[in-house]
């Protein structure tokens, strides 16, 4: 069986660069955003839509039950319907990815979707002024934004992550007990987090 | 300053030997039960009963505040007074500990305790069917104790363990927001965890 590794991270800790970096030490695949891409290629829609569907909260949608336990027989609205179709596309990428080789999935409930094939699933957290710090670093220069907005977005972001994940797994995101290892990346810089990693992996 | 390790950790997930197996690689000192001698030597009680004074619920005698933020001239009674006494002592032989050398600290709020010396704080858990598989490895084979007395006993100890951090930290027993690295022990042997965490330490 693959050797598959999934993580999933609070928005600004630093889950993209564990994942690419432990990519390259293991020398795997390495998958994010390329299941946007995959989702949008398979279902003709445009890539910016489909971010924009797996980023809102699925629960606005579908008050009456959650993705992973839903009633048969359900009227849905071509919203809802559309909603669900990308996810299942998504949860078939996933599997595909899982299949063809070792890999790294990063967000998307894959420790979820790949349950059986027992991945090994990290989550990266951090205190909100390091993850601010940490986007500003990023932010372009030209691109000014308050301390105030940065946090809305942070929070706004992790939030619809916390609801999506609930909706479609049933799961609490980020609950220590969804995964095998969680790792505060304010105490420890990544490159000694991919070493960690490594000395984990099964 | 010295490197201080303090391990939290559910009962039966294996932090005493996570704890022992880094202590020795280290060439550190380890303090578990040892912070109770200490506690017992310095009160002249007996050490059983400042063991079941450490293990109850302080929440059952102090209804009405919480430890880490009482208010002055409350009228305690003999056995508040003196659950608050050992814990101030607690305090103290901690903070001689941490002051005396490298150590790893096992439970006992020293997380908390230590916060100034910016311990690495590690936390470790399993799902409840590990811990009571490894529970039952360590009972004496004439002790015969049903898969309900040992869950009762198991859940029992957790939750007394997360109401005395509860009450002397204001903090959440286990949230991993309180650690720098939490780690699920059944899905890595401990050798491997001590690797791991050899690998993040500052």
């Amino acid at each position: 069986m693959n050797r598959i590794i999934t993580i999933g991270r609070e928005f600004g800790s630093g889950g993209r660069d564990l994942g690419l970096l432990l990519a390259e030490k293991l020398g795997i695949a390495y998958y994010d955003k390329e299941i946007i891409t995959g989702i949008a290629e398979k279902t003709s829609l445009a890539e910016q839509y489909v971010q924009q569907v797996v980023e809102r909260r699925p629960s606005h949608w579908f008050p009456f039950a959650t993705g992973h336990n839903f009633y048969p027989n359900l009227n849905l609205n071509p919203l809802q319907e559309q909603t669900l179709s990308i996810y299942h596309e998504q949860c078939r990428i996933i599997k595909e990815m899982a299949a063809k080789s070792d890999c790294i999935l990063v967000g998307r409930c894959a420790d979820y979707i790949l349950q059986e094939k027992k991945p090994f699933r990290i989550f990266v957290y951090a205190p909100l002024e390091e993850r601010m710090a940490r986007c500003r670093k990023r932010l372009p220069e030209q691109e000014k934004v308050s301390d105030r907005e940065l946090k809305q977005h942070i929070l706004s972001i992790d939030k619809n992550r916390a609801a999506y994940y609930r909706f479609y797994t049933g799961q609490v995101w980020g609950d220590k007990v969804n995964y095998d290892f969680c790792a505060n990346t304010a105490s420890c810089p990544v490159e000694k987090l991919a070493s960690a990693v490594l000395a984990m992996l099964p």
